[in-house]
């Protein structure tokens, strides 16, 4: 049986209308506003929601039940790398991040109850969320180990304090998953329960949107505060100490959806700097008959093909049962890095155009850089690959 | 439908067989010679070959009518890298190149009775081929319009003058697949044809074995001169002044198959690496939990996923009846590179060891680099897959 | 005669001052204004000009004559670098771009009057200066001699027409050096003329600033519009028709400087970044015990001296009267990816607080791009490297 | 003052006669033995250096007392590289590792009746000599402190036992430099000590020449076993326990001339380039006028001006008495990755004739590898700089 890397026809056409919706309505706006989501009103989210709605390519992740598309995560590759040419793709189509990895997550781990309440208006787009795991030091952060919110049992739930920062998407919530230590000490690693809380829980404070480089995530990047902040048992999602586990359920489609949509923006700027490099003249010839310039085209060609291939080894795993392992931490390795080259030899490639406002090279320039960082940086997956890589070899017997 | 990595149960058990026979057959082999493929005899040769016979991996790319396994492209892949695990694995197996590029033309280009008196032996593994095509300056090198080699027309065939060299597994070759002009002037594209020569045809000269840097091509890289070689019409393969064309058949899956065998030797020697790395000690550590070390050992694996991968897009496409284009050049591009790098690591990894022969990585190191030049040096990838993106992107109804 | 890598006891103590100056007073306003120049007030900029006068650091490039130091470009080096810790570093020692160019230029081309008009009231900071010579496609870019804004000759002078772009500094500019074309046509080299152009000229118009990635710049980047601006003949800087010549003796010093200053800048990002690395903790170590993140720290300190070394490379051939030439594109070329590097690493050693405003390495992100474009494109200073490097070896006994 | 890059006249002559040298005696040799140097007939190498006298430039390190030229480091630059351009010129010169490295150790620690002995015939040529301190594992490798071989003092002297390897020049040299461990224990700094040991010392055995990659070096790389080799008090070299410090005497100087002499060998390769690029056509232009081959071209210059750069200001450094420190780590990590580049980029200009042996380049390929291992890895050198950054960042006061 051949490899298949064509899609069904269903799901070409709804790549198809995903990438029409993105040229024709999406762009304009994102256009609009700068890519600044920040300034982005509620109400045009809305409106850019429902027209992904009407095209029927709304929540391509989420389960029919939900309203959803149901896809699996191979075809969500072809439609979140469509959908993630704007900045303000995934927000239209509703897969952009924190809420469509919380969505999955709600899907695999939370109870009938917890998916009616969060899960179902959070896949209509009802509401949105964030999910609170990071904290600043010496708390949580590229090492969750460090974790030091707490949740303490009382007799009608827990208790929950702690600071939490660059949550994404904190902004206008409705409601947040919280990481909190159960049992063990900072350093240690078990112990960690996920909670969801509501936005408006008495001692949930939302201190601030930290300004950052990038400013396309809705609802921004937030430093959240909890203060003797009450919950019942069915806040708790999933089993208590189970929390370090949920997180590998969530971040291994995660990273790789993200993977996906960074993807789609690395494209279009491919696709800008192959367009003027066709166009613009310079020493008396088009900018693409020169060798220098070609060769950064090329280099943005294989980085995106590379990419491509690498999400969809990574999409084949995770579609077979897999959780986030091997090949989902080389695939968020280098497509983060190779999305970065590509907007940066694009960017290279429009000359002072690039720098300025007047094109999309810069501000995509700024979004991009923080994905080498997030969903653990490139340091941490070559340090958890290497390791696994020491240890396969010292007993081949196991699996690579 | 999801995308499907996994192989036939068939196809795995058979790259399970290779695996075996590489490390208890083959590697004996090449490490006694030392990889290098001038001192190996002939009837080690053909042990090596019946070994392979018997295991039922031998020929795995030709069709069963000549003796082979008729895998596609894709199912090649695996078996191929499980040979290239050894430098003298692809000889045992008969997917060397040239040969096995060789055999594809003829089973796709030869007449029957070509096919009869060339490819049957080919397959069998009793005689060996060479394809003569590159050309001293300043004939046909990594620009194949320069093609200077002519064959002109008489009234009892045709008449082939010229010289050819780094032709690639020629010494003790049964016959040549020639590179000839037979219209237009070296500069201009058009004209070429392939003509099918006997070693023992008067005029051809095997001039000499040109010492290389890499040594374990069997057959070496020779000179070859041509002086009034008369042949029949017989001898043309497929039509005349359709050679271009055919370099075009034999390229795609010949580049790709490179990849596949070369990814094998990467595999082993980043294995090799890992390995050490767990066992060596240095700073009051062992190798293998260091930084740098640790981040030599997971960019191996990102290279040798990524190459995986790409290789994979680029049988789809040939086994989707593509010819040479885009995606193989692309993978090409990115594997040679990729292959390279990972050898060097690997030998940084081993230290003074490395550089000895005491270890294998001092000579993957030498056979590797010629693969960033022969089958296309990068640069002329990279210049076809930018003039490529640059025509796309001024006409993006093109499909990319 | 050893070589000597010290400094004058003299210029020594004025770094010293200037170190102290940028910790203690410029580095609280750049935080102030967080690094945004276009949001400093002309008055502050004053504040700043006059506490390096008092610290006897002001104008170090300057000839005394005028009130300024006088060092040499080798002295520069470790002033300037001094100064460019802080983004506003240089405007304080008013050694900025295009200030600092521009001065020199008028002290080696300007007439007594133009040097006592122009320069003495730029040496002294009370007015600011632009060098207008970029103009948008299809006019001169990286390729200069594409200059479409034309200077025709009247009865009484001369009439300017033309439009130009990204000129740094043009906002509240006293004046402009505006390059024009007086003989040719775009696409051939000769024939421009510079000219001294007041702001107030009738028809001189600011259309716009340009909004950038970058900020730090006092004035901005500004697109400009000469409508039949006339000047007369002492508007004319040096000779008619000598624009281009005098374009290199501006050139040379000016993108040796832009090395020096940015120098400064990633030598802070490479300290915030090592002493973070000694205080922050994951996975049970210091940051700066982890091999991948020392990876990170000795490439910065590797960029940063192998910089260093090539600035003062070409100051000593800038100092012995050489003009923009190879060794000036090499240090540019290496120092301004080399420099991007440095700053791309310490923001990645910050984690999350690289890419927030807490930090100032986004700041430094944001403004550190743009040094790979202006003042040549790497891509343009590769060029005329090889291009020498190509004659020079087909000619041996040229000097290199 | 202004720093002064130019030689003094005198050296500048002889850096002259060092280039007439090499190209009119030293590379006729070198192509006749194809730079393998188990080839050269010790005979041979004394016609080398016989010209070399006679030329002037024989010994340029060693003080005049001992008939060399007494230059000091930063000249020393000019004429190592010049030497370098040539595998075989810096045995010519009398100046090849590791009797280069040795000599200065000599001058500087040996007590004048060593100098007599060792120093006066090693300076003149008449013998050679080798240093013998790196083991196979779990000896002294990169980390120093694993040294196994032991030292034991004796009524009359002491005993020494052990295994060493890749000690390079051994074969054939009339004494080792043997470091060995004279307290302490493997795993612990200190008690290391240098002894002077004849050839034909008893129990002393040369056990094999190594096959290694690189095969230039005069001597060889071997193995050597030390079983029960009576030394008198008189052979130790400096005092007893000292023995890591006098390492560092001899590698700050050693591991600089390294990297000036491969710095020739990298510049040799790099004009080999150019000129090709000049002379060979493809696609209907010289390849020197691709702009992919320019930027291959143009860095090579870039890495050969930063090399050299960072060459002069380690020399400045050792020149002012400092030892073996950051800036010869520096230089040394750049300096080897750079020279590797230059000669990867010009073999892949070359083509295929770039993999063959008609060419050097495929010679200087194999040549140039060890050098990123030997005389500390590159891992081991960022380590070491990187500590240095960290902990200069925490407490400021200290010098950089």
């Amino acid at each position: 049986m051949p490899i298949q890397f064509d899609l069904d026809p269903q799901v070409e056409a709804a790549v198809r209308r995903t990438t029409e919706l993105i040229r024709d309505v999406v762009l304009p706006v994102e256009e609009l506003y700068r890519g600044n989501a920040h300034a982005l009103p509620e109400a045009v989210r809305r409106e850019l929601q429902d027209a992904a709605k009407k095209a029927e390519i709304f929540a391509p992740h989420v389960g029919q039940e939900y309203g959803g598309l149901g896809l699996d995560m191979r075809d969500r590759a072809a439609l979140f790398e469509a959908a993630g040419h704007s900045l303000f793709g995934p927000l239209a189509l509703n897969c952009a991040a924190p809420d469509e990895g919380n969505m999955h997550l709600l899907e695999v781990v939370g109870s009938a109850e917890q998916r009616e309440r969060y899960l179902q208006p959070l896949a209509l787009g009802t509401i949105r969320s964030c999910f609170a795991m990071t904290e600043p030091a010496p708390g949580a952060g590229s090492d969750p180990g460090a974790l030091s919110t707490t949740a303490r049992r009382t007799s009608s739930g827990w208790v929950i304090n702690g600071r939490k920062w660059f949550i994404t998407g904190a902004q206008g919530a409705g409601f947040a998953i919280v990481m909190a230590r159960t049992s063990g000490e900072p350093g240690s690693p078990g112990g960690a329960t996920m909670f969801l809380v509501d936005a408006d829980a008495p001692g949930f404070t939302n201190v601030r949107a930290i300004e950052t480089l990038d400013e396309s995530m809705f609802g921004g990047h937030c430093e959240l505060l909890f203060e003797d902040v009450h919950v019942g048992d069915d806040a708790v999602l999933g089993a208590v100490d189970q929390g370090f586990d949920y997180a590998q359920v969530r971040l291994g489609p995660a990273r790789t959806t993200h993977c996906m949509r960074w993807l789609g923006l690395a494209r279009r700027a491919a696709d800008l700097a192959a367009e003027r490099a066709g166009e613009r003249r310079a020493f008396g010839s088009a900018l693409g008959e020169l060798g220098m310039v070609q060769q950064l085209i090329a280099d943005n060609e294989i980085d995106i093909e590379a990419s491509r291939a690498l999400i969809l080894k990574a999409c084949w795993e995770l579609d077979s049962g897999a959780r986030a392992g091997r090949i989902t931490s080389i695939a968020k390795t280098f497509v983060a890095e190779a999305v970065g080259r590509v907007i940066d030899r694009s960017l290279q490639i429009h000359g002072a155009l690039g720098i300025s406002e007047d094109a999309p090279l810069a501000r995509m320039y700024r979004e991009i850089r923080a994905f080498r960082i997030y969903d653990g940086p490139s340091e941490t997956h070559r340090w958890s690959v290497a390791r696994r890589a020491v240890r396969v070899a010292a007993h081949p017997e196991g699996t690579r």
